[in-house]
């Protein structure tokens, strides 16, 4: 039996995650998806999917959908979905906030077919034009709030991620906000305010790129990433990001003094404390 | 006629620059080097000199002294360094600062000999056991204030640095500093105060770690660099790093008001203009 696949939203995750089903998934599946005119026109040539309908169709034809839009489209968008979705469809999404995605159908009374999901994986590349196969491969989905859902829904959601190569974990979606706020939307917005510190300086230091190394370039990939896609995660994340960059002001705040009153000895030690990152990554 | 290359300091840039020059130069040549007896044993171990001589025997027998140590210990050494050399012996340097280390030279009676470099390459890692040959290769050198070097100094210290694979770029010592404040030091601030602000947060959060995608590895890669190293180079650039800072913190800070105000239009603002970090990165 074919199982069809609604993606909504093509951007990079979503396109990703189409060309991934489409060459790992054994059975014969049709993805379809919909989204912006353009962004279905650049999916259609790249082959990502077979078919593009309207919402509407992909919502009452589809066995599995997936939400892949900015996080504050998908919380419009969800409600409406599981209004128009059979009670044997299952939704999940993709999106980097999940408190107010699971919120915003906390008591549909479909409530049970949805599994929120956050598989940590992109570049700073974004829409159908990033898309690429492979990009979940070996790494983590998070599953939220499994509690609420339909038990053969989780597995089958779980089982989608794992077959384009993801691990799973699973969190409360309160805990996945707070947390993937200091380890993802920190480094961002401190990402995106580095690359505007240095354009700024750029007006007064002439060929100043110039001397960039590969420090820089680290630090500041991420300010290449989509402004659409973080305003919406910043404002529906709001509280645990503005706790995360008020704890990171107050320590460069701190760094600043120590530096500025000439306490090498007491710099050097806030060094060797952050050093400590080496045993908490990889590479 | 052989050449005896002397190098100061034997850890990632002084054991690169070993290893890379053995492997390039293509008349013979010893490359000996002076600096804490472990270093000097690994160095010796791995073959990156020949010979580890006593300070005083380097400066006096090599016709090209590197210093290649922390940059306060190159300030210090600078000068008698100068006293102990011959007079066409030619000296350089691979400090991440300069304006200092020329100031403490600026008016030694063998000031000539002496060439400010600045060789700009690198890992997070340290010591001799992690220097790489071809750590150089295709990468920038700048050379600070030549017009108070000898002519032919300056050649023979532009050629070393371009036989390792570099390109070379002129700078002052001030504009050197300035520009280096924003395109170096002030990612490695960010970076070292990301990751102690996520390491602190770890307290309260059990396993935030796992959750860490190759965004957060990108931004706090720095913050394993050396505090040795780094407590240095922000002493010795203070006033040009508060500045950067300085901009970084009140970059932060308007971000942050603009999250807490739900003024999205704005923030997303922000991040359009920070995307122009695109045009001047290569990756």
């Amino acid at each position: 039996m074919e199982t069809q696949i609604g993606i909504i939203g093509l951007g990079l995750i979503g396109g990703s995650l189409a060309i991934s089903l489409r060459n790992k998934v054994d059975e014969s599946k049709i993805v379809s998806a919909f989204y912006s005119d353009e962004e279905s026109l650049i999916a259609l040539e790249r082959g990502l999917v077979d078919e593009v309908l309207s919402f509407e169709d992909v919502c009452k034809t589809s066995n599995i959908i997936i939400l892949a839009t900015p996080v504050e489209l998908i919380q419009q968008l969800l409600p409406k979905v599981l209004d128009l979705v059979s009670e044997n469809t299952v939704v999940t999404d993709v999106g980097s906030t999940k408190k107010s995605i699971c919120d915003s159908i906390a008591y549909h009374p479909k409530r049970k077919q949805f599994v929120a999901a956050h598989p940590i994986a992109g570049t700073e590349n974004n829409g159908p034009q990033a898309a690429i196969d492979g990009l979940f491969n070996g790494k983590l989905n998070i599953l939220c709030d499994v509690e609420k859902s339909d038990k053969n829904a989780v597995n089958k959601v779980k089982e989608l991620f794992e077959s384009v190569g993801m691990h799973t974990t699973f969190r409360d979606a309160d805990e996945h906000d707070r947390q993937l706020a200091y380890v993802s939307h920190l480094s961002h917005a401190s990402s995106f305010m580095l690359g505007l510190t240095v354009l700024d300086m750029e007006r007064n230091e002439e060929n100043i790129f110039n001397l960039a190394g590969s420090g820089f370039e680290s630090t500041v990939r991420l300010a290449k990433s989509s402004p659409e896609m973080w305003s919406s995660i910043f404002a529906q994340n709001k509280t645990n990001i503005l706790t995360a960059l008020r704890s990171y002001i107050e320590n460069l705040q701190a760094f600043y003094q120590l530096i500025e009153s000439d306490n090498t000895s007491k710099t050097k030690e806030l060094m060797i404390a952050a050093n400590e990152v080496r045993r908490v990554l990889k590479n």
